[in-house]
């Protein structure tokens, strides 16, 4: 694989565009083409999760009223509005717990904008299930090599850049696109459009901002489609000219990661749905904790201390270790870490404000001590507790749950949909659409059972 | 002044905020009110230049049919929608041409987001004139102090920084969070909702996208500001924390540019109104070359070559010696230089599809060679013209017109509306613009009756 610097006569935009509208559902290997229902449950799940939390409920206060008019549904709320809205909203419930996804060697989360993208773009246009799939799996694609641009070697680590908000456009208007049928120059264009728009900052972590990043980064990936298919020009060269996406933002970007084994190596199989609401960093740690309270018998005041070993970037993303609400506890790995040894699990509710505020947890986070370790891998931990009776417990996480060598099974997968969908609907519901997800491959529409159940979901 | 490294205890969106919440038009000195009719006369006339521009045409074409209720004016369109689209299609009317205005030491073009936000808001809050003006120049400053921290020592030289797409959102937001009246919590949020959207690089240039990245920064600019209104939270320190704005964007960042003499040294009176449709560092060229014909009879055939010597940055920036599109040669010094030898002018026209294909030109150009000239300011040329006959002329330009110190007068400023707005109206509907534009001061509605005289220009 040779190196390629800024300049360079790559057309990464126009290999990009070409892979995208040649590549076909039947095009895709088998192991691909399993992970489209999977992922689009997972995403689904997830936006059914976030409709009630503050950053979801404020942002459609505050913009709801202003959307245009359309045929584009949001889900849960049981209104069609313009589809570059809907995709936003979409999006937006899905990702408030940072509970979707995420491809580890970037740390993106690429199905929030590929999905709904790609399910207002069928909606839209009446597609059909596969298609509707591949063109998410596509933009998925596309997503994950950008960033990999961004973040593989020789760029320095730059865990400030907000992958998903600076790459996110890119895999909405891919899959966009695909569905509203662009040709090759529009979708050269589109992809342009869309790197023009990425932003976004870690920063933004531990506040409704976090949220707002990607939702926008869809949104901008659904404009630049819509501007595109209108014949809105853009540069071909918008990701690796001299003035360029790459030659802006990276620090320094690789262009070759963003097309080298294209159509035979695929990323989102390195895509790992998350087990656990919170940064794919703290996953490990989760894990070794979970194991640890479940081989032995103890409360919060019988743990005198815990050690931890982790990857650099664990410590770099979540090191808060008294957090001042719910937002920051969400990404503390002292917080989780406590929070799954006291009580055993790691869901939803361990994130939440009782959680956060819980005494017994938020004494515990002051007894545990994280080690940055480069040998320990990002999907890996190592655990050491110190009980007051004198047990020392050891626990070695090689590959968190979730992560490529452990991934999600089909029913893991439909249990944590079950779990969100039950905040806002009845199990029927839930079973029904977890249903229509799995079948999706087979649906001449891939919207409208899925959309008529949401309503009849919501109002129940 | 300190120079201030990221990760410094330096809040700067809330000093930002604090000052754009405490400074009314009462407390601005007499040379900054004096710019709020000029600045805001100049991003009117390229509101009306820009309308029958493809870029316009195109965006509104594709988005303006999914724009939502509302009760903000699209000017020129005779149409009221959102507020957010209606922020963004009044900044991209205003930027098509290049023709709006540029603070030098960014290359920002900072009136664009912020009149267009401040006129929007001003029109959903019924504010007067002064109210709208002081948030107009407000704004402005946000901007391009935003800016200076990208573009200032100890920042590396980075022209692929698309600046106005990185920072417009900031002024915008300041602008239209004024007048929407957020408190300084509030305001802090907004521009870090901005910030958090700050996007674009200049390979976008020469394409529809260049101006959809100015608009774009608008749009994002009106949506934090609106969030932000609702409660909806970013990080307090989303400019200056380690994973922040200053901290992923700067190359690198300092901080104090930002703050420094804040409320007592004025950004926006280096902001020059564009006497040419076309980048600020093709302005002395185009200075120059106008100088020499007005003092020499020649035709393009009695033109044996013409020398510049001129800031790096205008060859950086501008160096397509063969434009192959009018797009090209709208940001070609060769192209300028030679149609403003050829043509005794400089303006839409020669900027134009007729000019960009006129053979004459086109020869000319490839006679024409820059020279970087690092002791040359981006205010600064020189020329040296040698005729067939043996004759030599030579042309220096220190400061530009429409420079800080050789800016636009109140009439050339009236003038360059009126040219613009004859595209689309009477020049008695022009005449009245002009007259409700420079008596905003006095206005208890600002935005009335340039409404009402918008839509009676545009119908007749």
């Amino acid at each position: 694989m040779a190196a390629h610097a800024i300049g360079d006569a790559l057309p990464v935009p126009r290999d990009l565009a070409r892979f995208v509208l040649s590549t076909g559902w039947a095009d895709l290997p088998e192991a691909v083409r399993r992970e489209g229902p999977r992922a689009f449950l997972n995403w689904l799940g997830c936006v059914y999760g976030g409709l009630h939390d503050p950053t979801y409920e404020t942002a459609y206060r505050a913009l709801g009223a202003m959307a245009g008019k359309g045929r584009a549904s949001v889900l849960g709320r049981a209104r069609r509005i313009d589809p570059i809205g809907a995709t936003f909203f979409n999006t937006l419930s899905s990702c408030t717990h940072a509970f979707d996804d995420t491809h580890l060697a970037t740390i993106a989360h690429p199905s929030g904008p590929a999905a709904a993208a790609a399910f207002t773009a069928a909606e839209l246009m009446r597609a059909d299930g596969k298609t509707m799939l591949a063109a998410m799996l596509l933009g998925i694609e596309v997503q994950c090599r950008v960033a990999n641009m961004l973040a593989k070697p020789p760029a320095k680590t730059a865990l400030g850049f907000y992958m998903t908000g600076l790459t996110g456009a890119l895999g909405a208007a891919a899959a966009a696109g695909k569905i509203l049928g662009l040709d090759e120059q529009r979708m050269i264009w589109a992809l342009g459009i869309a790197a023009a728009q990425g932003a976004g900052f870690r920063q933004t972590h531990a506040t409704m901002s976090n949220g707002f990043v990607r939702a926008n980064a869809a949104r901008s990936g659904m404009v630049a489609a819509v501007l595109a298919k209108d014949g809105f020009t853009c540069a071909d060269n918008a990701l690796e000219g001299g003035k360029g996406f790459a030659a802006v933002f990276g620090q320094p970007a690789d262009l070759s990661h963003a097309i080298d084994g294209l159509g035979t190596r695929y990323e989102l199989l390195d895509n790992a749905y998350k087990p656990y609401p919170c940064a794919i960093v703290i996953h490990p740690i989760i894990d070794a904790c979970l194991d640890l309270a479940a081989r032995a018998d103890f409360t919060a005041a019988d743990i005198a201390s815990l050690e931890l070993d982790v990857n650099p970037a664990s410590v770099k993303l979540s090191s808060i270790v008294h957090p001042h609400d719910v937002e920051d506890a969400r990404i503390s790995l002292f917080h989780w870490a406590a929070a799954a040894l006291i009580r055993r699990k790691a869901g939803v509710t361990e994130g939440g404000t009782a959680a956060a505020n819980d005494p017994e947890i938020a004494a515990l986070r002051g007894r545990i001590v994280a080690r940055e370790d480069a040998k320990v891998m990002r999907q890996s931990a190592r655990a050491c507790l110190r009980l007051t009776d004198g047990r020392i417990l050891e626990s070695q996480i090689e590959n968190a749950r979730g992560s490529a060598a452990a991934p999600m099974s089909d029913d893991e997968l439909k249990a944590k949909f079950s779990d969100q969908a039950a905040a806002v609907m009845t199990s029927a519901h839930a079973e029904a659409l977890i249903d229509i997800c799995w079948t999706l491959p087979e649906r001449r529409n891939a919207t409208s059972a899925l959309v008529k159940r949401d309503r009849a979901a919501i109002a129940d």
